[in-house]
């Protein structure tokens, strides 16, 4: 993948923060220009937001989180960067002026991305001297979750920049989508301006409330949406006689005289209160911040969900977050835990995600094996039993676990896990986890298992492959010299 | 909960079929009566969908499913109903007819539920005798899985049939709401409409593929619509300054020329054929089986994350799935199990969920023990360990687990746990559950838990109340005469 060295951000709002938020957790350092007297405040509580959804989204080896830096000017921000985003207020005047400044101080090779929701890339790049670096890059709210950017050049836009953008999101976990052709508010922004002007007109006209309106999309089409779009959800809907016989169907509804969308709703006063009130009943009393958090929670659990889907291979916004994973894991490499055998290797480090805890806000019983299983696959891969290995034919599997509770984890609780190799021969790896809460280092639950190496083809125990035993076998003498975990060997019920 | 004795189809499609799958799995007989030659086929290929994604979508004991019988007349298959539901094609004078025939049939007293995506419950109840049990029952593809159905009466539809109609959703899974003025396409289908015409323009000029246009949709808002609809997502993104502040920014937008939606597009056809091209490049091999699959695999889990959201309680469409399970369980009664003490208890029977297979489409190693963990709960529920006696303070935990992996389960594979209670005392449940292959009877794994009662405020060990424990002690004794299972006590790694 092509990585981005240095980021810039010019406006530190929810969507520059966002940004931010994005950059920093990739391991990308960043500069700031934001001249808002709270710049500060606002950008860190995206970045609080941003870091407690990122550890629940992700086992996965995260990088050193990326320097911030704020800085005092545009011109110190932009400096040294290779990608700045212009995240200001969406007015094409002051959008211009930024990225003509942008234009005058970056490097001529620095890639310029404007976060505009509905502006042409055209009239952006009108006064700029490097103006083939220009596009719009135009992402949604919480920027640190959602994965998608429309990326959209304009006249002077030249191919290798769009091609440069498309490349350098998947290893911040985002997915470019390249609009074709420059219009106003692109693809997604028209989508929503026309669906919001059909709502407007539903509220105004008494029809529905706000949250009846709400439930109406998501106990329907917003559980569809989710996974496929609108042309893909209706290929279904068509059936074996397919997508044009559905399109025959459907034409000639769009004759009938049902949306009020030839007009434009006024949104007044009596409009904006009306909205308001319904809006305040809907949250039940829910803050804003609470009402954050369990948006970021099920965003988090639809894309592990969509991670898992498809036998395995991930789909849509979940194959994308898989392949996210992978780039972490292959960038983390095993060397430097490896460096250390002489203790229990420390393999996961997490955060109590809210799909796995239960109404006490305890961490529910199976979630421990699954950290316990991540920690096995952490150790397999270490030790060179990776994709590869397993599409060879060969693989580990675990065939006996003894789990014990000794404490509780708790929503958002910070927690990682070790590895101590107990005994190893050709066939089996006999090891002993431990999860630890992070902040007082007391274990929670340790577990013992044993693992078997199979030929998965014969579905049959065989010995591992010298490349893996060689891996093995410089873990298993320094971790021999390790006093016994307390707990090993023992059965259900046994007295202490 | 109120329930449905019995219902009637009239027209068993794609939509008609989705009714009767959603009534069968819920226990409840169905007549149906279609004249199209393969309705029978029709209806047995979306009941055979729906079952596969509803065992897969709750482990909660499901009703022995209702009787299907298909019938020569609509006469014949309305007489006993009262849910008839019309699912005829889209047409005002067919459907007129056709509830008019209903209405003279039926019993003056059953509830007619018409299917009309567009048609208003007036025009609709026009010609009826007694117009006033007449509403819309909008449901949304694929009806086995979605929750959703817009209720919409017409100016003769009685208040009592719309509260009647309210009330009999949640004990079939399904989430009534009410739209309260009648207009055409409700509301679902005009925001539906409003987006459709947008994206057909999109597609017309060139601005983007089918696919890029999905792509915008299911990494973005898509994602957000699943859990929060329109205006909620927005009150979070007005922040703290809240959704008037956030409408006051949005409004001028309104009034640029962005849209196309003044004029209605020409579904002519070579529109048609490029939509078609496009959907076939995008669906890459795909069939619309496989494609259905996928769709019906994510909901399940998307549905069952949002399950677990909101700290365990449930959010949005996965709060109606937990209310429906509670049901479910609590439906089912723990007397004709406690009846059969003689033997392990069988408690859970369920299918591979496509969220618990990795990309071998082998069940993960946790799963096995959420299949235990619920196996657990379900026998505490038998006990009298429910709800209510959780909120008094009271709890059982899992102290200590041991798993033996003896084979491997499969995607879409129908498994069932047993459990041999093997000691209790007043604070201990020491248990053994198997898991089983349905269809052969060979045991996949095996569970040794000992859990422990506690006095959650305190935290500490405590003895269980006498309610529990007066049920705990029959089955105590008759497990005690069972043979001692295999792999009771073992140590993981000891030899066999």
């Amino acid at each position: 993948m092509t990585r981005i060295n240095k980021a810039a951000c010019i406006g530190g709002g929810v969507i520059g923060g966002g940004w931010i938020a994005r950059f920093l957790l990739a391991g990308i350092d960043v500069d700031v220009f934001d001249p808002h007297p709270e710049a500060i405040r606002i950008v860190g509580e995206v970045l609080d937001n941003a870091e407690k959804a990122y550890v629940m989204l992700t086992g996965a080896p995260l990088p050193p989180r990326g320097k911030l830096t704020f800085r005092e000017t545009l011109q110190q921000a932009v400096a040294n960067a290779d990608w700045i985003q212009e995240s200001v207020p969406e007015r094409l005047d002051l959008k211009r002026k930024v990225l003509t400044e942008i234009d005058a101080a970056a490097r001529p090779d620095g890639l310029i991305g404007s976060s505009t929701s509905g502006l042409l890339p055209t009239d952006l790049q009108r006064d700029m001297r490097y103006p083939e670096r220009l596009f719009v890059a135009h992402p949604y709210n919480p920027v640190y979750l959602l994965p998608l950017v429309e990326i959209v050049g304009g006249e002077k836009t030249s191919k290798a920049t769009i091609a440069a953008a498309m490349e350098r999101l998947p290893p911040i976990g985002m997915k470019g989508v390249h609009i074709a052709k420059e219009i106003e508010a692109f693809v997604g922004d028209r989508l929503l301006e026309a669906l919001w002007r059909e709502a407007l007109w539903l509220i105004k006209d008494d029809i529905c409330t706000v949250e009846t309106l709400d439930d109406v999309i998501r106990y329907s089409f917003g559980l569809r949406w989710a996974q496929m779009g609108l042309f893909q959800t209706y290929r279904i809907a068509g059936g074996e006689a397919g997508m044009r016989h559905f399109l025959a169907q459907f034409g000639p509804a769009l004759q009938w005289n049902w949306t009020k969308l030839m007009d434009v709703v006024d949104l007044d006063d009596a409009l904006v209160e009306k909205i308001g009130q319904q809006s305040d009943e809907q949250a039940d009393g829910l803050s804003i911040r609470e009402l954050e958090r369990i948006r970021d929670e099920n965003l988090v659990g639809i894309l592990q969900t969509l991670k898992g889907s498809h036998g395995g291979k991930g789909w849509g916004a979940g194959k994308l977050l898989k392949e996210f994973e992978q780039d972490l894991w292959a960038s983390a490499g095993g060397e430097k835990k490896l460096a250390d055998v002489a203790h229990p290797l420390r393999l996961i480090e997490t955060k109590v995600s809210p799909a796995w805890v239960d109404y006490n806000g305890h961490m529910t019983e199976h979630r421990y094996l699954q950290v316990f299983g991540d920690t096995s696959d952490a150790l397999l891969r270490l030790i060179g039993v990776d994709f590869a290995y397993v599409e060879r034919g060969h693989s580990y599997y675990t065939v006996e676990t003894h789990i014990r509770h000794l404490g509780e984890a708790k929503l958002g609780q910070a927690i990682h896990s070790t590895c101590q190799l107990l005994s190893a021969d050709e066939k089996r790896l006999h090891v002993f986890h431990t999860i630890y809460d992070t902040a007082t280092g007391d274990a929670i639950a340790t577990a013992e298992h044993m693992l078997l190496h199979v030929d998965a083809k014969a579905g049959k125990a065989a010995s591992a492959l010298e490349e893996v035993l060689s891996k093995i076998r410089p873990i298993a003498e320094a971790h021999a010299k390790l006093p016994m975990p307390d707990g090993v060997g023992r059965h259900v019920g046994q007295k202490r």
